[in-house]
């Protein structure tokens, strides 16, 4: 017979290698993923501490959804205090990490202080506790050839977070990846430098056994089943779905395209007369065409009914990389001017194997290419870049630092990015409510922190976009907190009720139709007053001077949201 | 006969190439040098701008009491938003430009706007206005090529202010060069990157020529004569003004070992073994026995009594180096691990020629050494690191960049900087006021916004730091607004009333006792604010949380002043 499921907190301190295991607070209680992040950072946290420092928590909660192969519903958010913004970070990623949290009843996992002594370290977690092995043999190692060595070290069944060479380095682009279903490393907490942060504390993995584990319980079965069934004809019937499903997030190439907003030759340019050759249709073409490991529609998650992910093998089957997403397209290809996606993906999987953030590092190049440092469209180039990250040298580390630190360290004042993070190949003067949100986000030029690509409006014009902006941030925060991916967000927003039916079944909780926006303001409070007191004003909710100067071809567009507008967009949350 | 004088602000175009000279707004009339630039930024500027971009201003202002000869009162302020530190700052030097400005009736210099196309050019100022002529036949030169290129065109008897590669590649740790009684260009507005703010506007060099200037009239002259001998007096008198003029600042260099607050081995210990070898004693020594160009107390400003300044020479009898200064000493000497004084003085060489921020860079090469880059001691390696910042390659623009970015991009935690600014030679955890001074004042890690190294305290002790600080930093603050060096401070103190008496008696003003005082709150109240705008927070009144936790030997010491006390230094003002 095995104990009742508990949700508990899991803590654990690097530096005495010890774990406890308690209660969440109650006021953390009806928090998760995202929410629960900025929750536990704010509660715990000197916010104006060194990201890289002994003060800052790495945190790992899955969202409060997480557990019940709800399409697109397990995401797992991991969070700190950002090396690269020095503001709030939570990223998610699909794969299947979340599902073992929750299967091992973990709220979050707190990860404090950090080593006395240099090297890497093995964490590994299962119901039994916390056990400790030294990874220097793996210290220096790529994602792709350390995670098979820990999978047959571990056995098969394991989730795995695990650094590269970028996140031991302590590089501002470093990310922290996680199995897919396939067992592929690239589902990536990838941005804000993350797996810097768990460089500083030691880790170069963690193995997350949950052998013995459980399903969460539901308070109200009935309810729950009935409402995942909703849930799930929604997310199949919504056309949104088929599109992803067809053409990944690829499908957006041609989109930003033909708005103007596809960022060209480091975001001088919103069109790019090659798009073609990088677009989602031409993607899936050449995928359907070469077969073997290639794959235009892949499910990163198990029981995702979406399939937004991809393979990309190459023209002997084998893969190249999975997925490769639009925002990594844009960045890489039209950024750099460079028009072939194998030659992307090859880049791409260079990328993920050092544990990087690919649009961190597309933005950083680019920013490279302005300075002289290559020439638009030189492939082998930025593949000598790449290299120099991996040697870590000078040019490197600049470059690993991100795009705001290259454009400083080079003297390059056209750098695409807010509160120190590039922007996700949306550009904010062609997409101005997407640019509110790079503005105003706490987490900078993110497009997950509220993406208006698909808000009906005219993207040129500078009125409505605080709205637009203000509604899509407020959503995905509560996404976010929810583990639900920004995918599936179309199917939970089409047929009233949903979340809270499913919260509420689940928990046995009260919450009322907007349990959605309740979540997503919560989020959005906690986080603004961790900036706050990590020393962010209304000076840093603003994009780069020159977006307000440069004009962009072909819309011939500037940035000109008024700032005045932009200020008051959460005032009814601080 | 001549015009009678006038005081007038000159505002130049860079991008249109025009000048217009106006009547002084009335806020700006009882103002002059540092609290004057204060006044300017905040008036005309939005804060949150890029400092490299066309709204930032560079403002050249002479203090209040410039003109008269009053012994070590004829500086020079400069200012603008820093790229370095991203808030306000104010640099002022010595040598003849300030005086140059009083003469030409030039209350302040505000430089508009930036060029449309790259290039430089030479500003030639005088009463008949504006002249410009290309540069592009200088760039890339040092300014002890340019210095004496431009008195052969212009005339021996103009004033200078040049930039050398540093701000022409728009380095954070540049700054503006201007000429000693000698001709020298080691007069240096030298902290926070205006250097690089004037590169940005297209400026090698302004040529201030004040053919057929006048002096300022007198409102009073039987009491400005009196004051200014009872000033003269007090000067001569002072026990400090001796020690200067024998020593030099350099006589800190055993008062800090002495104290444990000499930074060695990148601020990891407080007193070095081969401290008497850098010391100002050795060099007194080493000079006088030397003799041809070395000077061991020469005077920067013609009528200066205290000439804490010297001319370091070589064995052969020429000059390496003038002057060579306590904080460079203390950078570029047992920072690094370098005891030999000629070692430090042709490093100091180097750094001036390429006209960059001898402490910042200083600093800066610590950080590397950390980062493994260069052995301590290796002289030769410092040489070979100052020679990629001249050749401008990524690690050469790292460097330039100052010890922050040195210290994010190489991925060193201990970087002593405050506010984006080295921290110059004064380890705040043995020294704690001038800590405090590093923590909270407007302009970061620079000892001339309030050292307490003369304060009656026990600077081990967390208490009485905070009102010390608080003193100083409105003293100098008041200071820099009149345009005295800080040398001479004593002086003007240990009598009272010689500011008010200066003050009323030249412009027909009615200032009371606390006149320094009134003007030194008055520009720190403008400074503050203009950092609020730009962005600033109590976050930002913090050192790095390293100088909290690691002990430094010999006294063992850390930074252990409360921060909430910190937080109240100016609630005053605010």
């Amino acid at each position: 017979m095995t104990a009742p499921y508990e949700l508990r907190v899991w803590r654990v301190n690097v530096r005495t290698q010890t774990l406890a295991r308690e209660p969440a607070p109650s006021a953390w209680e009806r928090l998760g993923g995202r929410g629960l992040l900025a929750r536990i950072l704010l509660d715990e946290m000197d916010a104006a501490c060194e990201p890289l420092g002994p003060e800052n928590r790495l945190i790992f909660a899955p969202g409060l959804l997480v557990g019940h192969m709800l399409s697109a519903s397990d995401r797992l958010s991991a969070g700190a205090k950002s090396p690269l913004t020095g503001g709030f970070r939570e990223s998610n990623c699909g794969g299947s990490t979340g599902l073992h949290l929750t299967n091992m009843g973990i709220k979050a996992l707190i990860l404090e202080d950090r080593p006395s002594e240099p090297g890497f370290w093995i964490l590994h977690l299962s119901l039994g506790g916390a056990r400790w092995e030294k990874a220097d043999d793996l210290a220096g190692q790529g994602v792709y050839e350390v995670a098979p060595k820990l999978l047959a070290r571990y056995g098969n069944k394991v989730a795995i977070s695990v650094i590269g060479p970028g996140g031991e380095n302590r590089l501002a682009t470093a990310g922290i990846q996680n199995l897919d279903k396939e067992k592929v490393p690239a589902r990536i907490n990838a941005r804000g430098g993350l797996g810097a942060v768990m460089g500083s504390k030691g880790l170069k993995a963690i193995v997350w056994d949950d052998a013995g584990g459980q399903k969460p319980p539901i308070a109200d079965p009935e309810l729950f089943k009935a409402t995942k069934k909703a849930y799930t004809q929604a997310v199949l019937a919504h056309p949104q779905s088929h599109a992803y499903r067809d053409y990944g997030t690829a499908a957006n190439v041609l989109v930003c395209d033909a708005l103007g907003a596809l960022p060209t030759h480091n975001f001088s340019a919103g069109s790019f007369e090659r798009a073609e050759a990088v677009s989602g249709e031409h993607l899936r073409d050449l995928l359907l065409q070469r077969g073997g490991a290639s794959d235009p529609s892949h499910a990163c998650m198990a029981g995702c009914t979406i399939r937004c992910s991809n393979v990309v093998g190459d023209e002997d089957g084998q893969p190249i990389v999975s997925p490769l997403e639009y925002e990594t397209i844009g960045l890489l290809g039209p950024n750099l001017g460079i028009a072939d996606l194998d030659v992307i993906g090859r880049l791409n999987r260079q990328i993920n194997d050092m544990g990087l953030d690919s649009i961190e590092v597309g933005a950083a190049i680019g920013v490279a290419c302005e300075a002289g440092l290559m020439s638009w469209g030189d492939g082998d180039r930025a593949m000598a870049l790449l290299d120099e990250i991996r040697r870590n040298t000078p040019l490197g580390r600049i470059l690993g630092a991100g795009s705001v630190m290259t454009g400083k360290v080079l003297g390059v004042e056209r750098v695409p990015a807010a509160k120190g993070m590039a922007m996700s190949a949306y550009d904010p003067r062609a997409l101005k409510g997407t640019g509110v949100t790079f503005a105003t986000s706490t987490q900078g030029g993110d497009h997950t922190s509220g993406l208006t690509l698909r808000v009906k409006i005219d993207h040129l014009d500078p009125k409505g976009q605080v709205e637009a902006s203000r509604m899509m941030q407020i959503n995905v925060a509560g996404y976010d907190t929810l583990g639900v991916c920004l995918m599936s967000g179309s199917g939970y927003s089409s047929v009233p009720g949903l979340v809270p039916d499913l919260l509420n079944s689940r928990y046995g909780w009260e919450f009322g139709e907007d349990a959605l926006q309740v979540l997503g303001k919560e989020t959005i409070k906690l986080e603004r007053e961790f900036n706050r007191r990590a020393g962010f004003t209304k000076a840093h909710d603003r994009l780069p001077e020159w977006f307000r100067r440069e004009v962009l071809p072909p819309r011939n567009a500037v940035f000109d949201v008024p700032a005045e507008e932009m200020d008051r967009i959460f005032d009814d949350l601080d």
